[in-house]
């Protein structure tokens, strides 16, 4: 039988668990395929490392070109993260010939548009399954399972240490500093959480999505990003006496002929899907012209589950190499209806608002006067305790505003001697 | 650019969308596939009943043998449904060097070890998309997404029909027959609504699913099979109390060397995300050993939903022709782990049991004796009401039980002169 040779540049966690599946399940797959397929080299700079599998020593190397410059070598898997230098292996790989797999989606989001072109001058591929929600096959549904359907919203729950931290709050009712060490202390955050907490990762996820959906490779200056290490436990409570429930979502929304890429965390009805989506679980949710709203769930990260989307890559490609198929990437088709990108100002949302205010008369009539100025009109509101001296939380909901208007209504509210804390304002979507 | 000729027989709702799609969106899949996608022919028994597209009449037949023996055409689309002759038009188009796709999943479910068979001898391609899930690309998630999986059980909310009814029995509080009224009132339920309520399309479901996910393709004479229209409101109500609710849910579970399929009404925890799926949608829940718990969520039904899944299978069938590819079917590997299958006899399942008895002392003391001859435990027990002379309801919920054991008890109990009903029991999972 032909053999398909795989090279695995990143010995870490994925790479090793990419590793364990293509040895173990190498007869299930080679009957797939109808070819074996063959980890022929693995690099990484550290060999010492124990790994939870068994390898041929002589496969190892330190350099990453011995895998690239291998002729025989016909599909390169880039998993060691990072932008330099994944980039540069992966730019290598591509001019010797080979195809590429990459969970990278940082690298992507940063160099996307680059990479695909030097893929598509060398006749070749980049895969990318794992590089969004681990396991989930969303790539792949978006680009083939869905390939008649065109796009007016994705919803992403990307970012699992995001997620843990928030279910950690709501459900065990603690701060978002305990949450988040119970996230490392579980291993479900890294020692600097900044990219995860920040919104960051998400954001990298999001462009991708962005692509897939609306063929738009879009900068990431051009996301609005806000992450999970601003909210507090008292809004998520109050939330929840509103039957709301706080998501760090990766929003990419269609407004007519322009598109909206943003991530923040955002209130959603509990009876909403993406509201059962808990701890480091991760779901995507499109809103598709033809066969409607979608929704794809699983774990966000995982050693085998990101490797389960490799290997599933790795195969896609040996099925192209084995009929001379050239897909993936070019099958990207712009929406052309989409004529520009929207800025965080233009968005129309709901908000949820939370005030800290003297418990005085007149107080309401002041902030609802402010809003009204701007156009903006309070859905409900109620004012949370009763206290003499101190500040007491007013929680609002507004109606549709311009986020424009909002801001500037909460600046000059903020500045009321009344008022005793900087405002939150939280986004909702129906959805 | 060569175009690739496609078939249509059946130009019914799903037929009409597929059309349309394929007019609509022409330049769009031609620009991703790389080749042109052509509906050459079109057939119907009835040709003069208005359809919501346009096309030329000339294409039009009364004769599905036009297309089976028309050299020209690539690909066939069997849109027609039920058995006969959906069945020998496939097998004549597979004869006739055709590529297969059908949204028909009683006739797969029937004789897809035939017509598997039969394309493998003739070297071509059945795809399927949208005989499970419409649009949801669940089936593609399964053979290439997580082509390296092993799965240990599949639940799966199947039938939009079902579902409907039970959320609608929920959250208006009707009964059954109300709930079915309702359905057919807004084209949810034919007329003849059996195949839907009585659980059997599910079935014809399930062994889609279990096909993909173990590799068997089983008789439906092996799935057990118990409908929605025996579910009372009474016990929609008390299951809410437990903070659980009722779902249709088709499920293979592998148990050790044996694999057990069976459709029937399901209490689920309503923090499960299957709970959430409401309405018509419907969701697939599998548990895989690399990607971990994953769900697909969408419409279950719907003209273009269902015909956005049959053209990404004609773009998948042009993408293999164009390639001289040979994949789908044959690369389905059976888990050889699974030596038989079990009857519902010998599952092991919490059950809730709901008897109506007369408020007496004693009663509960002679029933949860007999339940603990057959080594049943009771995790709960409430009586709903009291009432001197009529019997009263008592909802119990027992611990994991041999299912052999509990219909035993409960053929015992129903026979007691303190109670006045047939016992109701319903199987729970926590999945």
């Amino acid at each position: 039988m032909k053999k398909i040779n795989v090279g695995i540049i990143g010995f870490g966690n994925v790479g090793s668990g990419v590793v364990k599946i293509l040895q173990e399940r190498n007869s299930l797959l080679s009957q797939k395929v109808g070819l074996g397929i063959q980890v022929k080299r693995i690099s990484d700079i550290d060999l010492l490392s124990k790994r939870n599998v068994r390898i041929d020593k002589n496969i190892l190397t330190k350099d990453a070109l011995d895998i690239i410059n291998d002729p025989q070598i016909d599909i390169v898997a880039e998993l060691i993260g990072g932008i330099h230098p994944a980039k540069e292996y992966i730019l290598g790989a591509l001019k010797k010939g080979k195809n590429i797999v990459t969970a990278n989606k940082a690298l992507l989001a940063l160099h996307g548009k680059e990479l695909f072109a030097s893929a598509s001058d060398c006749g070749k591929n980049i895969y990318f399954e794992a590089s969004v929600g681990a396991g989930i096959p969303i790539i792949k549904s978006l680009k083939e399972g869905l390939v008649a359907n065109r796009f007016s919203n994705i919803y992403g729950i990307v970012n699992g240490t995001s997620n843990f931290i928030l279910s950690q709050m709501s459900n065990n009712n603690c701060s978002f500093n305990e949450a988040l060490k119970e996230a490392k202390a579980k291993g479900f955050a890294e020692k600097d959480p900044t990219l995860d907490i920040e919104g960051i990762d998400s954001a990298h996820k999001l462009v991708i999505l962005t692509y897939l959906c609306f063929g738009k490779l879009i900068s990431l200056d051009d996301v609005y990003i806000e992450g999970v290490s601003r909210i507090s436990l008292a809004d998520i409570n109050y939330a929840k006496e509103l039957n709301l429930c706080v998501k760090l979502l990766a929003i990419a929304k269609k407004d007519g002929d322009s598109l909206g890429a943003r991530v923040h965390p955002t209130l959603i009805p509990n009876e909403h899907m993406l509201a059962s989506v808990d701890e480091v679980n991760n779901a995507i949710y499109v809103s598709s012209d033809l066969a409607g709203n979608l929704l794809f769930y699983g774990p966000g990260a995982g050693q085998l589950s990101a490797a389960s989307a490799v290997v599933s890559d790795i195969v896609d490609l040996t099925n192209d190499i084995k009929a001379g198929l050239f897909r993936s990437t070019l099958n990207i088709i712009p929406d052309k209806s989409i004529k520009r990108l929207s800025k965080i100002d233009e968005i129309q949302s709901r908000y949820y608002i939370r005030l800290m205010a003297l418990d005085k008369p007149g107080v309401l009539a002041k902030i609802s006067g402010i809003l009204s100025k701007f156009g903006i009109s309070i859905a409900s509101v109620t004012q949370k305790e009763r206290r003499k001296t101190q500040s007491v939380p007013i929680v609002m909901i507004i109606h549709e505003a311009k986020e424009k208007n909002l801001r500037e209504a909460l600046q000059i509210i903020d500045r009321l001697d009344i008022i005793k804390e900087k405002s939150v304002a939280i986004r909702m979507e129906k959805a």
